[in-house]
């Protein structure tokens, strides 16, 4: 959440010398998005947010993740739309950082969500997916089942120290997600990280969602169980099942659920909670000291882990 | 440059309900400013700066720093304007930290400003100076000559550490700033950090003033002698007396200097020089490990007091 790389009124000219968005009225960094630089720029003709790509986004990526965003706000998902410049591209190159324009979006995130705002989540996310499908280029999951093994390893000797027992639950639970996980369901590009950080609402009205920067391809279901994970639990840690039944239905409103899918959300959610643990006990074990972000606590998806262990059933009670 | 504490939105929501300002659209917080968190909200009738001021600003400033905002505001001074909430007053508390909510102003700062707009900067600061005649507050100056050797004595041990021979340089310049400095100059409340980063411009035009976090009463010319340091000097520390005939000049066209004030205008660089010298050495010194915000480097000022040393009289033949 910080600004890493400053731009100068000089820099950010000679950048948009290749736009055709009116004159600069204001810029001002903003303290938004995981180890990207972001500034809002407001012009005579718009407002914009300018994000310089970090480390962490590769640029062979960015392809797929603005065409994606153009994709999706051109079939009438509302998320931020990147701006092509005079050459038609969707990003050039600034301070040795790729960076793209995108529209900038109103609207304010919400840290408790209430029910109708899960609803109206779940329906964002199935229309994000409904909307995929014609959507001609992939990206593999570089953070599906396939690497969480990987990333156990390289924990793991250190995982009893952040809590102890953890490492053998991990590689149990692993284990078994390994063995059990569900093959040939409904697949497409899915978002991958859909917290309520990134989806924006005026009042109860969702008004878009951003940060496109770990879609992949992968089953539709998966992504809902991220979604889940990340709406429907309170700041203790405590399932809401008002929550997870109003985004479900929501989700299911506007895409069906099959029969299979449905079976398998247990699991799939016992997955991404495996997936954001595994990722926060890598950064909160390997973050260097003086970093800008701090670590983000891996308690909190062992513990939805732990919900899904003992209460699989609970959430196809749930579903409409 | 960085957001110490975070709002969310319903603490926004909760702080906004005392004032007048519409719908809430949007709101990010900004890298900007240091040492106080900032926010940039948009609602449905206008945009402001949300502050939320930490430990560097003391509460019992607050009156003077907005009180002076408005003043200038309403006096023609471009600059933003502190919002009053219901009750009437410039701040309330929000996340238990003093809280102001201010007007957005349009315009971008310049890196290297260019003659023109050390023109502009010139007379801005003489219509800051004009305008705070009929403020009634005041703030003493707690970085003022006599607040300089103090500084010094808690530098002085790790002084010759970051430049050799920097101690001695100090202790002799400070006792003859000490006995030299000039008594009686024309004074009132000044800007005290008129820095390019606190003045915006949309091209030439100078749309405004900011960061009034330093303002208090002192010597106008002393100001002007803390701008010239701070706009007339390249990227390599080299004096550019083109930029400073244009400061000169402007401030000159709007508030014509005494000839007590053009006479003192080189010793007074000399002190200017030596306060951000001895506030950039101490914070070089004592920041702490992990801070958000990198020390400035205290050599730029070193150059421009031997500058001062050296060519006192040049400033002399740049005056109107």
């Amino acid at each position: 959440m910080a600004v890493y790389t400053q731009v100068s009124d000089q820099e950010l000219n000679g950048f948009l010398s290749s736009y055709d968005v009116g004159n600069v009225l204001s810029f001002k960094g903003i303290a938004e998005g995981v180890e990207n630089s972001n500034f809002l720029l407001r012009t005579s003709k718009a407002s914009f947010i300018l994000t310089l790509y970090e480390k962490r986004v590769h640029e062979e990526d960015l392809p797929f993740f603005l065409g994606l965003m153009n994709h999706m706000a051109t079939r009438g998902v509302s998320c931020p739309l990147p701006v092509a410049a005079q050459d038609g591209r969707f990003y050039r190159t600034l301070n040795g950082r790729p960076a793209a324009l995108i529209t900038f979006l109103d609207g304010v995130s919400v840290k408790v969500p209430n029910a109708a705002q899960c609803e109206a989540a779940g329906a964002a996310l199935a229309n994000f997916h409904l909307a995929s499908a014609d959507f001609e280029l992939t990206r593999a999951n570089s953070l599906g089942i396939q690497d969480w093994r990987p990333l156990y390893n390289k924990c793991a000797p250190e995982a009893n120290a952040v809590v102890p027992g953890m490492r053998a639950l991990i590689a149990e639970e692993l284990t078994a997600l390994e063995e059990d996980w569900p093959e040939g369901l409904p697949q497409g590009v899915i978002h991958a990280d859909l917290f309520p950080d990134n989806v924006f609402f005026l009042d109860d009205r969702l008004s878009g969602i951003i940060d496109f920067y770990f879609a992949c391809n992968d089953s539709f279901a998966y992504d809902l169980s991220v979604t889940l994970n990340a709406w429907c639990f309170d700041d203790t840690q405590q399932f809401e099942p008002d929550k997870a039944r109003a985004l479900l239905c929501g989700y299911d409103s506007v895409r069906q659920l099959t029969r299979e899918e449905r079976k398998a959300l247990p699991l799939l959610s016992r997955g991404s909670a495996m997936r954001f643990l595994l990722t926060r006990l890598h950064d909160w074990i390997f973050h260097p000291d003086g970093a800008l972000v701090d670590p983000k606590d891996p308690k909190e998806f062992l513990a939805r882990l732990e919900f899904h262990r003992q209460n699989g059933n609970q959430l196809l009670g749930l579903l409409p």
